[in-house]
């Protein structure tokens, strides 16, 4: 089985055979990255643009260091220093990077479906790393495979998300896979941070906290985006945390095997209490090796791989 | 056959055959962009330094991608957060990566005349990718290799090239190249943008747009480079397309066959019409495509390399 | 032999006997760089980040160009573009990081202990390339190493070290393995810049510069850190020069024999006369040399690797 499309540009678009596709796939990836020789040469010679107009530490490295793993070239664009400067066009800053014979373009942009834009001008494969306040697929399919990893399932699941809903790619990207695979979404948050008509995607919004958490098999926080908040969206730090943190006295509302998952970074004190952050059920450092397995897998089965990952190529002998 | 100089500084001190050399090497490497694995063994080992004192997104992305593809070590170095920064002299900037013991510096800088000083003080090849208003070597290289693709020589041909000579160095190395292989070039733009005594190097000034593009094979738009005008070189961007921009009509008077560049990035709607830039004449993409080949080409010969591109080195066999 | 520690944090903790380890490892790896394939599989597939949280050119690079020329796999991370604007901790980010399983992290803070801090939180090891004004370990080492090749040992030698004393973690490294290396240290300054109670440490103060150099085997010029000082600590850059700066006819009181060391960036005309700088007693440049392979022996020794260098391994077959 391949992905029906050359790019992966949201989960919206993605069948639940395609998403259980990655995620198979994925696994065959995160046992490199725990070798000695953390590199396997299934992608030698090709070539994966980071094409990033928004900053990113975690993302992008997660995604240069899939590509290394799998022996691409990898090059790295950011919006200070690019053309974009000197007036350029999207359009035209990448159709001249594929002129340059491009196998994927990663692309994190500020505006919602840039991406998709982008896609429909390139022959390269665009993976979407994050557009707007739209989708972060890859962020939602390592999620998955945290879960997957955990509870050994991704249907029948209650999972609670919390927070900054509105401004949040995230929070779309996972609401999407988790009703698709069969799991219940409850959120909740401030409600000027809940975007109207949540519940025609699938979202059960609950009036608090507790209400959402209560017998939760997962509970994913998200980060309240200060940068992207223009305007006044609550009252003041401490009102969220009362309201909305998760502290172990809410915990333990949830199921007793709950996990906590947060797509960092993490905001401590604020939308999670460093003691749940770090404590047994959290799972948020799981997410981050599982992001470079699970890119390792996108980039694999967008330039062509088939289900089941490398073919068991071994290791280089020179290694 | 060998390239004179361990340097690439400028047009103006290659004689044709070196050209001739360069662009007879470049066929070999372009072929390996086509190729799934675009990736050969030549510099494996070899470090290539790009020393980049000014913005630029697709000239330092095609010297790491040509680096990349030759195997070769690429490090970049952009002037925010550099030594310089602290007060540091270039010589000492450069004096210092010297003692690093790499192959090749590829540099950008904004004075003119700066990319020789630096190779009279280095044991490392110096590539010249643009030095203030003087030379941009590689890239009048890589449009004579697009030149001479589509017409198939580099003589006898009628190039027009129009807008801001004043500050481009992609016109004075154009220049250089195109007359030195026996094309006859005519110029025009705005007269505040056109250097006194031009017509001493070679160029002949039109008196207008119409004038100029008259027969014209080539057709060779500069962009208007708002960052580098201090003054008010020309009245306004209306001013400007009516009287200098490309557009279908005035292409008109070019030959049916006329091809259409552009070094980038566009200005769209101010010196070339959409229509234009995307229309069957033009070449701006494959300038892009050839500029990675060129660049390959170059490392390749300043490295040590011989007429005749790669010596067919078979790919790796682990690939 | 191995070293003790899983990190290289600081001079101070290292045995005389891991100092001379790091650089007999050296000799071994400083061949490489003088090949035409500066290239040794030695440390392929695994990961080292180049974290830096203050600007550097020469040492990043340095670090980048022993990861590659080892074959491992180098990611740069700047503070500038990091999570660490988005509020995360300096704990989270790197705990990000070691998700995604480094085995080296290369670190420079502005905040002295950093590095101790986060080592003790990372399974990778971690280098120490300069933590506010506590300790350069590499530095030292590669000053050491340079030190050793022109004189044959590290006892029994009378070094100076002129400068800014108080704000220099080349100078607090240098000290500790000079005295512990059995040489005598004398340091003199701008009194505002001598820190207390400094000969606790082993430094013996000098009243004058000529007091100083009086028969020095070393003379070594810390550089004047402009963009540390907040206050004024001196009257004037000519004052500064008249009373500190090693001119020719200072350095006469020196031994005939003796070397002269500057860690970069210089500043000419202030610290250091440039016929000093560049005459026949300055090793300035050697020291940028050894630092590569300096850095070299401290990744292949932190990743396992045993006394006396890379096993002899072939280069690889394709090259």
């Amino acid at each position: 089985m391949k992905l029906a499309s050359k790019d992966l540009l949201d989960i919206e678009s993605m069948s639940p055979e395609e998403i259980e596709l990655v995620l198979d796939t994925t696994t065959s990836f995160k046992e490199v990255s725990e070798r000695t020789i953390k590199k396997v040469p299934t992608l030698r010679g090709r070539t994966i643009i980071n094409l990033f107009f928004e900053a990113s530490t975690r993302t992008r490295v997660s995604f240069e260091l899939a590509a290394k793993r799998l022996s691409a070239d990898a090059i790295n664009v950011s919006a200070a220093g690019s053309s974009l400067s000197k007036g350029e066009t999207l359009i035209d800053t990448v159709r001249n990077l594929q002129a340059m014979a491009p196998d994927v373009i990663v692309m994190r942009h500020g505006a919602s479906g840039a991406p998709h834009t982008v896609a429909n001008m390139v022959d390269a494969s665009v993976v979407n790393a994050g557009d707007g306040m739209h989708e972060h697929p890859t962020q939602a399919l390592l999620d998955a495979y945290t879960i997957r990893e955990a509870k050994g399932t991704l249907s029948q699941l209650k999972v609670v998300i919390v927070g900054d809903l509105l401004h949040s790619r995230v929070f779309r990207s996972n609401l999407r896979l988790l009703t698709k695979m069969g799991s219940h979404v409850v959120v909740t948050g401030p409600p000027t941070l809940i975007p109207p008509h949540i519940s025609k995607l699938g979202a059960e919004v609950a009036p608090t906290m507790d209400d959402a958490i209560a017998g939760a098999d997962v509970v994913m926080m998200l980060r309240v985006q200060k940068e992207r908040m223009a305007g006044a969206f609550f009252p003041s730090v401490r009102e969220y945390f009362r309201l909305y943190a998760l502290t172990e006295a809410r915990l333990e509302r949830a199921k007793p095997d709950a996990i906590i998952m947060h797509p960092g970074p993490l905001n401590r004190g604020l939308e999670i209490d460093s003691r749940v952050a770090d404590g047994p059920h959290s799972l948020i450092l799981d997410q981050v090796t599982n992001g470079v397995a699970v890119r390792m897998a996108v980039l694999y089965l967008l330039t062509g791989g088939q289900h089941g990952g490398p073919e068991k190529e071994e290791e280089e002998k020179h290694a």
